[in-house]
């Protein structure tokens, strides 16, 4: 039995954490990085508790809010020059994954002078900025990962920071901040989730440990998304219960800790591709290919996915991929020439390797012929 | 839903961990001081392995091996001033519970001036050595948990200090090491651990998490008990596989990292003057109240029980008590003067109020009447 864990952010979670522990930032410092993505983080009702709880325990701040979904490598570089230029001594990082992600990668830069090119090295020395983050989506779980995913043109995909430097001192997670969001991104989210947590339970890394919490978090989410539906009308999603967005929350936040230890497979290189060139959002992207992934490991490994359907509660694989059918609705189309290039990109991915069952570039072009629609 | 989880320890599972991963050691210093309980961290095969590894890295050493079962406040402050006279850096500790409890408050003591009065105020300053610990039994989890407990004399019990600075840099776990214990020993601190994930599901400070890992490592220990035998002659206990000594450690792990977050019940209390007085191993004394316990609290809260019980796959509580009464045998006696005394004492500690339901003073006479003989 090899197992090997390593998780040392504190994680909080209840209605108003952040005001009910404000006493906990200040061991960080007096001046403070807000990174955020614009307006998500004023919208949930997040910027303004972490405002709050700066001000009551006499913390000065500044706010970089110029993070946009997939954040490029430009813009950590600009983050990371202003948070020295205000001399921030933390980083707190709100919003999904795209602004934790970027803070990671702002506090790793605002004190080590990593040029573009040693960015994904692994090379890295042994400071960062402390780092808060503040989720107010439940699907990414970056906020209990060393991980940082950036917008690679480079490569024309998404690439990742991976340093132990970059695990949060502290995770806040008040579901509260997920009330806000469009139901679309409550699906595509949980999608996200529920796959890092499938995906953990089918790494080459995956331990006791990482199954363990892996089947916890794939049973909960489960559970939630059979009460989603991306057919309420405008409005509707606000009714979800909190007691749903607090499991979507948890469940997110232990998919987190499963790919901190797993890392993820092909399934997220082959959504990344989805999202690099047609702006298919990366929980719908991973959702997208994740049934067709199932049914090629099933084709040489059934147990491994019995144990998946297990821990979901789901009796078949027809019946997993109607849960997600009904939750994706019409899938994005590409043409050949498009699938062609995705195979070439997906199939050089490190992570394709990572799975027990490893796909070929010929396995990668049938689970993406499977999962879209070609024309 | 509330939920706080932080469990900073680096754990690292596996065959020849500690030579594998010596590497990790020399960012602590250059000077260790290796504290053990005398013989069984030699006879386990532990000590050698530290040795080896330190010896690979370059990292001098010396030896304390005075903790005793139980460990006394004077041993742990000797131990602290041989820390200082040596100029130790770091500190490992290898053994069952004592020796790495012992550990942990002389990592404290080293670096922090505190009187004997001031040990247990939970008022500490900001620093300890660090600390890295090997277990060689599978029972106290005290690798992943931010408590020492030693033996108070002044309060005629034992008593524990807590604080995010005992938690260990590094957990080695290697299941070879517990191939020497003595049957009873495995069996007691199965026992122990099994009582830790018990109690921390019927803890008022149990969460999703917390919960999680306990059903987890209960399900994993009670599986392994059912193939634990104390008749079993000289010997045999050796045969014991691997696979179940990994399993009962990674359980005793998991239940360790669940009373880091929630903290143990009057069981604890309530075996400590059993230690004190009876000098019943702690494991022993655990697993004497545990049954009692846990009967007492299905008269007010049947569903509770009803989750350990699902969790073990055990189908009653007669169940339960069957098994382990097989486990332990014959059961101590008391005097009804002893009983007084003890009745008295657990009242007092601090963990009576830490389950869901708790228990009053003559409650606590009734579990003790049921869990042994008085006379």
């Amino acid at each position: 039995m090899n197992i090997n864990f390593f998780m040392p952010t504190k994680v909080i979670m209840s209605e108003e954490c952040i005001i009910k522990n404000a006493e906990l930032i200040k061991e960080y410092g007096v001046k403070a990085l807000i990174v955020t993505g614009g307006n998500s983080a004023e919208l949930s009702g997040a910027l303004s508790d972490v405002i709050t709880a700066l001000q009551n325990q006499g913390i000065s701040y500044d706010i970089y809010n110029r993070i946009h979904s997939n954040p490029s490598i430009a813009s950590v570089y600009e983050g990371a020059a202003y948070a020295r230029e205000i001399k921030a001594e933390f980083i707190i990082g709100i919003g999904g994954g795209s602004p934790m992600d970027a803070s990671k990668a702002i506090a790793l830069l605002a004190v080590q002078q990593l040029k573009e090119e040693e960015l994904f090295s692994g090379q890295y020395g042994t400071q960062a900025l402390p780092l808060i983050l503040v989720p107010t989506t439940a699907g990414t779980g970056s906020e209990v990962t060393p991980y940082s995913i950036l917008t690679n043109d480079a490569k024309q995909t998404k690439t990742s920071i991976s340093s132990p430097l970059l695990f949060p001192k502290i995770a806040f997670l008040d579901a509260r901040y997920t009330k806000s969001l469009p139901m679309s991104i409550t699906i595509n989210t949980a999608l996200d989730a529920l796959s890092h947590a499938i995906e953990g339970m089918l790494s080459v890394r995956s331990t006791f440990v990482s199954n363990a919490l892996a089947s916890e978090s794939i049973y909960r989410i489960t559970q939630c998304l059979r009460s989603l539906s991306p057919s309420k009308v405008l409005g509707v999603e606000h009714q979800l219960s909190i007691d749903i967005r607090e499991k979507l929350l948890c469940g997110s936040m232990f998919a987190g800790v499963v790919i901190a230890h797993t890392g993820t497979t092909v399934v997220h290189a082959m959504g990344y591709c989805l999202t690099y060139f047609k702006d298919v959002d990366h929980g719908r992207a991973n959702g997208l290919i994740l049934p067709s992934f199932l049914r090629f490991i099933a084709k040489h490994d059934p147990e491994q996915v019995k144990r998946v359907l297990t821990a979901m509660g789901v009796a078949s694989m027809d019946e997993f991929e109607a849960l997600f059918l009904r939750l994706l609705g019409e899938r994005e189309q590409i043409t050949t020439k498009e699938l062609e290039r995705y195979v070439s990109i997906a199939s050089q991915a490190k992570n394709r390797t990572n799975s027990k069952v490893v796909p070929t570039k010929e396995d990668i072009e049938n689970i993406y012929t499977r999962s879209l629609t070609i024309v």
